[in-house]
C-alpha cells in the first residue's frame, strides 16, 4: 500500500480562500478562540497521526481483521495502542464540548481530520467516530447525571460509543423493532433484545462501551412513535464513574464482511440490561436522529477519505508505470514507453478521481460550515437558514459523496489493472471498504427518500431556496475565464427547478412518484452542487494563481467538471421526468 | 448463498424467438446435426451441473481458496472432481472441433452453457474457459503434429490450457515483453522468462498444464511485430501424448486478490522450459489474439453470469424480505410492513438489474450468433459480414457486459443492505468476482481504444454499417404497442451517428481525441445496442404472450429501458462530443 499524504494546501485552500472559515470564527462567540493559525496547527497535528501512526497499519489490519472468540473479540495489531495515543491527543472529542474535555472544534476543521482519518484506515477511524456520535446524542438529551458519569470518560476516549438500532428483522424499518425495556424500581430499565450490525459491539480497545440502544417501553404507541432511546454500559460505572460489575450485554458473533474488516460488527444481545432512559419516553428515534445526522456527514467523508486515498495511488501510478506510446508530443524516447498519464483515457479516469474528490471534500467542508452556523451562530435568523441547510444537504453529503467516493475507487483501482485487483497496492482495500458507506447509516436510497420526500417534498420546495440562493450569489459574479461554465450552471439551475415542479405536481396524485425518482434526483442535485462549488473554488483560485501556480489546476478541474461530468444531470433529469411510470408496469409474478 | 436456477426460458425465447438459431443449423451445413430440441437438451444437462455440482460450492471455495506451498497448488474441495466430471461430459471440448473430440456445439448454445458456469462459480469457470481458448487457438495456428498430440487431452479436460502475456513491467504494452526463446538443434525452443498474473497457471485439477507463452525470437524486430507464440506444457509428453519429465517452468507464487480466491493467478517462471512454436515467428500476437477474441465474449459472459446470479439473490431478497409501508394500494395489511418489492427505489433496482441481465444475454447470444455465422455460414458474403459484426461487437460485448454487469452486482449487494455486504449471501462475492472482468483480457479501457480506434476509425466508419442495418431491420418494422421507443431509438441511432462523424472529423487533427472519448463512446454504442435489443426482445415477445404470459415482462422491461436506462445516452453523447479538449489542460505537475 502506498504511503498516505494529507492534502493539507487543500485544506487550508478551502478553509482560507473558498470559505473563509476564518470569518466564521471571528463572528461566533463560542469559537472566538479559533484562528486560521490553530486550524493549521490542528490538520498538521492530525495528520502526523494520520500518516505515520494509523495510516501504516491499514492493510495488515485488513488481513488480520478481528477475531471473536466466545464474546471477546479482539482487534488488529497496534489498534489499541493507537487509540490510545488518539485519545490521549484528544481527538476523540474533537468537536465535543469543553465542559466535558472536549476540544470543541469547529466542524469545518474536525470535518478534515475525519478525512484524513478515514483516509488513513475506515476500520479504525470508525471507534472514535462512533464516539464522537454518542457523545453528541448524550450531551444533547440526557439527564445532567448521565452526562457527567458518562460524558468526561468517553470524550477522554477511555469509553467508546455504540448505536444499537438494527435487529435481524428490521433494518430500515425501525418502526418494528422488539427491543424492550421494563420499567425498574430504581428508575433504571432491563433492556432485552437482539441488535444486529453493530459496529464497535464490542472490541478490546477500551475499559468499557456505551451502548445507545433504541428499544420499546411497555406502554410504547406502535410504529416508530414508540421507540425510546436507552443507555446501557458494558460495565455498570459506579457515582464515580469506576469500573463495576458486568451488565447484561454480550456480544453474540461478529460478521465476516466484504471489506472493513477491522471493524467489529457485531451481534448484540441485551438479557436484562440495566439501562438509563436518554431523552423523553417514545422520543427515542428524533434523538437517534442527532446521532444519525452527525455520523451521515462522517459517513459522507469515509467515502470522500477512501477515493482520496484511491486518487493519490491511482496517480503516482499513473505518473511512474511506462505502458505504450502517447501522442508525438508527450513520447519518452529515453525510455521504452510514456508513463501512463499520457494517454487520454487515463487523464479521463484521473481527472474524474480528481473532481470527485476535491469536489466531496469543498461539499463536506460545506456542510461543515453551515452545522457550525446553525450551532454557533449568535445570529437567530442565520441560524434557522443554515439548520435548513443542513437538512437539505445532509443526506445529499451522505449518499452523493459515498456514491461518487465509490466510484472513484473502483476507478483507482482500475487504472492499476490487474496491480489494482491484487491486495499489494491496496486499492482493491479502499473498494471494499468505501461499499460499506453507501449501506449503512441508513442505505443511501433512504436518503434520497430523506431529500425528496420529507425535505424538498414536505416543504413544497421552500427548503431548497437557501441553497438556490448560495448557488445565485456564485452565478451573480461570473469571472471572464470561465463564462461558459458559469452559463451551464446557471443552465443547470434552471433544469433542477424545472423538474422539482414537475415531481412536485405529481406529488398527491402519484403515491409512488417520490420513491421512484428519488435517487436521481438526490444525484442530479449533487451534481449541480459540486458544479456550483467547482465554480467557487475556481474562482476563489484565479487571483492566487501568481503566487501559488499550483492553485491553476482548480480553474481546469472546474472546466472538466463541467464539460465530462456535469452532462450527467440530463441522463437524471430524463429519468426523474419519466416519474413512476416505467417501475409498475410489471406485476410482481413478471419479475 | 442462495441456491442458483438456470433462466432456461430466456435462454430458449433467445435461441429460438428472437434469433431464430434453428433457422442458422440448417442452412450451415457444418451445424446440420443441431436442432433446437438439442439445444434444449444440452441446456438442461448444463443447467443440472451448473446447479447442482458447481454452485454449491462456490461460497466455500471462495473462502478456501487457493493454497500454494513450494511450487505446489492446492485448489478448494470439490474442484477437481467438479472438474473431472465437466471433463467427462465433455463440457471442456463444448465448442471444439469433433475432429479431436470436441462437441463442435454453435456459441449461441455454449454462451448459455458459460453463462450458467459463471453465475455459478466464476472461479471455477475459468479452468475449463482458458482451456477453451487455447484449444482454439492451437487449432487454428499449431502444425498437425502438435495439435495430434494437445488437442485430443485438452480437448478431453485432461490437460488443461493458459495463456502466458503478461510480465512484471508489460500489461497493456505487450511489445516491451522480455520472454526469449532460443532455437534447439532439435527444432524446439528454449523459453526464458517471467510472466504474472496467469490464470490457472499451476493447479492439482488435472495431469498436465499446457502453457500458450509469447516469446522474443533472438531475430525479433522490436515492438509488437517481434512476439511469438509457443506452445510449453508442464510435462513433456511423448509421441503418444503420455506425460513424461517435467519441463523448466514453474509457479513461484500466487496473487492475493480483491475476488476469485479460488482461481489461481500464478507468477510463472520459465527457465528454458522446451517450447513449440505455434504459428509463423513474429506472428504471435494475431495468433494470440485469436483466442483474446473468443476470450473477451467469454469475460463479458462472466459479467453477466455474476450479474443473472445477484439478480436471483436480490429478487428473491426483495419479495421475501417485509420492511416498511408501499403506497396504499399493495399493502401487507396481515403482516407488520410490506416486501420491499413495492417501494418504487426497490423496483428502479430490480429493474435496472432485470434489464442489463437479460439485455446482456441478449448481447452474447447476438454475438454468438454472428461467430457463428462467421464460422459456419457456407456464404461467402454472409460470412464477410458476420466477421465484420464480431470485430466491432468483441470489444462492445466484453467491456459493456462487464461493466454494467459490475453495476448490477453492486445494485444486488445494495438490495440486501447490510445482508448484502456480509459474506453469507453471496452478494458480495459476486461484486468481488466480476470486478476483475472489467480489469483482465484487456482492460476496459483497452476495449474502447480497439472499438473506435482500430474498428470505427480504422475503418473511417464503414465498420458500424452491418450493426445500423440491423437495427434499421427492427425500426423499419415497428409495432403499435411500443411505438414510442421506436421512436426514440431511431433518434438514439441519429445521435450516434452525429457523433460518431464529430469524432472521425477531429482525427488527424487531434492525435489524442480517440483515446480521450473511446470509454463513452463504447458505452453510448452499448446503450444503443441494448436498446435494439429489448425492442427486439419485446417485438419477438408481444405475439406469445397469451400462449405464455411470462413473456409480457419483455415488453415491459423494454419500457423501462428505454424511459431509465436509455437517457443515459445523453450525457455520454455530451462527453464523446467535448473531445480531448478538456483532459489536456492540466501539465502533469497540476495533477
Amino acid at each position: 500500500m502506498a504511503d498516505y499524504r494529507v492534502p493539507r494546501d487543500d485544506m487550508q485552500f478551502l478553509l482560507q480562500d473558498v470559505f473563509h472559515a476564518d470569518q466564521d470564527w471571528v463572528r461566533f462567540s463560542a469559537l472566538a478562540e479559533v484562528d486560521m493559525d490553530m486550524a493549521t496547527a490542528i490538520i498538521d497535528e492530525a495528520a502526523k497521526l494520520a500518516e505515520s501512526m494509523i495510516a501504516p497499519h491499514a492493510r495488515a489490519a485488513d488481513e488480520e481483521g478481528v477475531t471473536f472468540d466466545n464474546g471477546v473479540v479482539t482487534t488488529p495489531a497496534n489498534y489499541k495502542e493507537n487509540f490510545q495515543q488518539l485519545a490521549a491527543g484528544g481527538w476523540v472529542g474533537v468537536t465535543a464540548n469543553p465542559e466535558f474535555g472536549g476540544m470543541g472544534l469547529p466542524k469545518v476543521v474536525s470535518a478534515q481530520y475525519e478525512e484524513m482519518l478515514c483516509a488513513a484506515d475506515i476500520s479504525f477511524s470508525l471507534y472514535p467516530g462512533l464516539t464522537a456520535g454518542a457523545i453528541i446524542t448524550i450531551d444533547a438529551y440526557a439527564s445532567d447525571e448521565l452526562k457527567n458519569l458518562y460524558l468526561p470518560r468517553m470524550t477522554a476516549g477511555e469509553w467508546t460509543g455504540t448505536m444499537c438500532l438494527t435487529e435481524p428483522h428490521a433494518g430500515t424499518d425501525l418502526g418494528i423493532i422488539r427491543t424492550k425495556a421494563e420499567p425498574q424500581a430504581d428508575g433504571s430499565y432491563a433492556v432485552t433484545g437482539t441488535k444486529i450490525f453493530i459496529t464497535g459491539g464490542e472490541h478490546d480497545l477500551t475499559e468499557n462501551i456505551v451502548h445507545l440502544v433504541l428499544a420499546k417501553l411497555p406502554d410504547a404507541p406502535p410504529g416508530s412513535k414508540g421507540i425510546s432511546l436507552f443507555i446501557v454500559p458494558k460495565f455498570l460505572p459506579d457515582a464515580d464513574g469506576n469500573v463495576g460489575e458486568r451488565n447484561g450485554v454480550q456480544c453474540g458473533s461478529i460478521e465476516h464482511k466484504m471489506g472493513i474488516h477491522a471493524s467489529a460488527t457485531c451481534v448484540m444481545n441485551f438479557d436484562a440490561a440495566k439501562g438509563w432512559l436518554v431523552g423523553a419516553p417514545h422520543q427515542g428515534l428524533p434523538a437517534m436522529f442527532t446521532m444519525m445526522n452527525y455520523e451521515r456527514l462522517g459517513v459522507g467523508i469515509q467515502g470522500l477519505g477512501a477515493a482520496a486515498r484511491s486518487y493519490q495511488t491511482a496517480l503516482e501510478y499513473a505518473q511512474e508505470r511506462i505502458q505504450g506510446r502517447g501522442a508525438q508530443v508527450s513520447r519518452n524516447f529515453d525510455k521504452e514507453a510514456d508513463p501512463l498519464i499520457v494517454h487520454g483515457d487515463v487523464r479521463r479516469m484521473l481527472l474524474t478521481m480528481k473532481a470527485f474528490v476535491e469536489g466531496g471534500r469543498a461539499f463536506s467542508t460545506y456542510v461543515g460550515q453551515q452545522l457550525d452556523t446553525a450551532k454557533y451562530s449568535d445570529d437567530a435568523s442565520e441560524k434557522v437558514r443554515s439548520e435548513a441547510l443542513v437538512a437539505l444537504l445532509t443526506p445529499i453529503a451522505k449518499a452523493f459523496i459515498t456514491d461518487t467516493g465509490f466510484e472513484t475507487t473502483v476507478i483507482g483501482q482500475q487504472i492499476l489493472g490487474g496491480h489494482g485487483y491484487v491486495r499489494e497496492w491496496g486499492q482493491e482495500q479502499l473498494v471494499r471498504d468505501c461499499r460499506i458507506a453507501q449501506i449503512y447509516e441508513g442505505t443511501n436510497g433512504i436518503q434520497a427518500l430523506d431529500l425528496l420526500g420529507r425535505k424538498v417534498a414536505g416543504s413544497r420546495g421552500e427548503l431548497l431556496k437557501p441553497l438556490l440562493e448560495d448557488i445565485q450569489a456564485v452565478l451573480d459574479e461570473p469571472v471572464a475565464e470561465l463564462e461558459a461554465e458559469y452559463q451551464q450552471l446557471a443552465e443547470a439551475v434552471k433544469r433542477v427547478s424545472a423538474v422539482t415542479e414537475k415531481v412536485l405536481s405529481q406529488v398527491g396524485r402519484d403515491e409512488n412518484v417520490i420513491n421512484s425518482v428519488a435517487m436521481e434526483y438526490l444525484h442530479l442535485l449533487g451534481y449541480v452542487i459540486y458544479g456550483y462549488l467547482w465554480l467557487r473554488m475556481a474562482k476563489a483560485a484565479l487571483p492566487l494563481t501568481a503566487e501559488r501556480p499550483h492553485l491553476s489546476s482548480k480553474v481546469k478541474t472546474a472546466k472538466f467538471f463541467m464539460a465530462r461530468l456535469l452532462p450527467r444531470i440530463e441522463s437524471l433529469a430524463a429519468a426523474v421526468e419519466d416519474g413512476s411510470q416505467s417501475l409498475y408496469l410489471h406485476e410482481l409474478s413478471e419479475f
